[in-house]
């Protein structure tokens, strides 16, 4: 696979919401971990997996053991934002991914973030990526 | 039991969240929804229940099939609201309560609502609340 | 303008958050106002209006006094929602809009509600819409 | 002061709400940045400080800039949710918080966290605490 395999980065647009803005006339700090997650899934999407089956058929969960998030700029109300996710690395029951987030319409950039990741079952208890999906990932890591 | 039961109404307080307000200065209008929720709940507790262990023991969970909010004065940051929480019907599996909000330090009425709940299984199926439940929401109906 | 005036429903599609489930393996109910907004939103963009700009550059908001929401099917984690909004009435300084939302895949109904706003300035004091609002939103009353 | 100072950390107590819980049935991660929030205003109040008033009188805000949390174990629907507020340090136009929750009943650690936030005006220009903050927080520090 190439460095620049189109599968490895995944962008996608979301509009702010007026109830994701406070009284500061910017969005809440805590929506950005909401946007994280739209990017996540997205990525997922993207290497041909439902995160939705994952839960559903497989049951694994993907858990979040820790978040990190740098706020770059403030963001406003009806703005476009540019949600761009990769994987930074994954091992057997570890996922960890990284976000940009921009102002779409600028490419300014708005914050910075990393997901660490647990797999679970459906108790809670540590487990392991189904093959079908460790594989896949690997391929993504560091694109 | 008299008409002043005190078991009737149930009286919840709560501080507004930074995160609740948005870029009009006030809180944005779904979290009233989610107060009324924190208010049945204490309202149940009142009774001698636990809704989590509704849930999780006996398996029936009341789903809201309709809500009605009124919104009568801005709510702030930092205010503390007062949620009265009372019932005004309940059928085997239909139950509906009725809420305000009011200002705790002047008492100013800040918003009034309803909701409709069905009671269900765990399969989102229609059902009926357990006879230990109904006994006692019945005798507080109204009051 | 003619009466199916395509100017006057607005359809917009959204993607069901992981955050706006509950532990009912649901959408929670307070989104569906949320998802109200954003529908609300899109339609006056499709009127060739931000609501952004009505705010910033006209100091009138749209205050929401009174919400209603029917809620006929659950709605589950990453399903695609149509939200299809409407005008029902616009007055000087009262505005009324209907939603219905849908299954985006299958046309079924999930809920339907309906809003009832007051224009107010910046300080929270009934308003009236500038004219330029007033006769756009008259035109797609009902449509 | 002394270094047990009790004014230098700050306990509150929240008990978890429906709408904070995910389809996994716990709550959702990003709730715990709510939550930090929550400590860190009442932490201001023990110090005697309304944030509120620190926003309306002397038009200074409290920028969130980075969060990061470690999620230790999961919260679950009507727990009650021990916020321990501390700060890690202020200079003249940066405050750092530290949080810890734990599970009331229990003590069991559920998650740590810290922000990091710079303070700004009404503009979100950088701008620094007034004398009157700074010397309450200083004192605060690390206690």
């Amino acid at each position: 696979m190439s460095s620049n395999d189109s599968h490895a980065v995944n962008e996608t647009r979301l509009r702010v919401r007026y109830a994701e803005t406070d009284q500061m006339g910017v969005v809440y700090h805590s929506n950005h971990l909401i946007w994280f997650e739209v990017g996540r899934v997205e990525f997922m999407r993207q290497l041909g997996f439902s995160y939705r089956d994952m839960e559903r058929n497989d049951q694994r969960f993907i858990a979040v053991v820790d978040v990190k998030c740098r706020y770059k700029a403030p963001v406003h109300y009806d703005e476009e934002v540019l949600v761009r996710t990769k994987l930074k690395a994954v091992r057997d029951s570890v996922i960890i991914f990284e976000y940009e987030l921009t102002l779409a319409q600028t490419g300014a950039l708005l914050a910075e973030g990393e997901t660490t990741h647990i797999v679970t079952d459906a108790n809670m208890k540590v487990s392991s990526l189904p093959q079908k999906y460790l594989e896949v990932f690997r391929a993504a890591v560091g694109k």
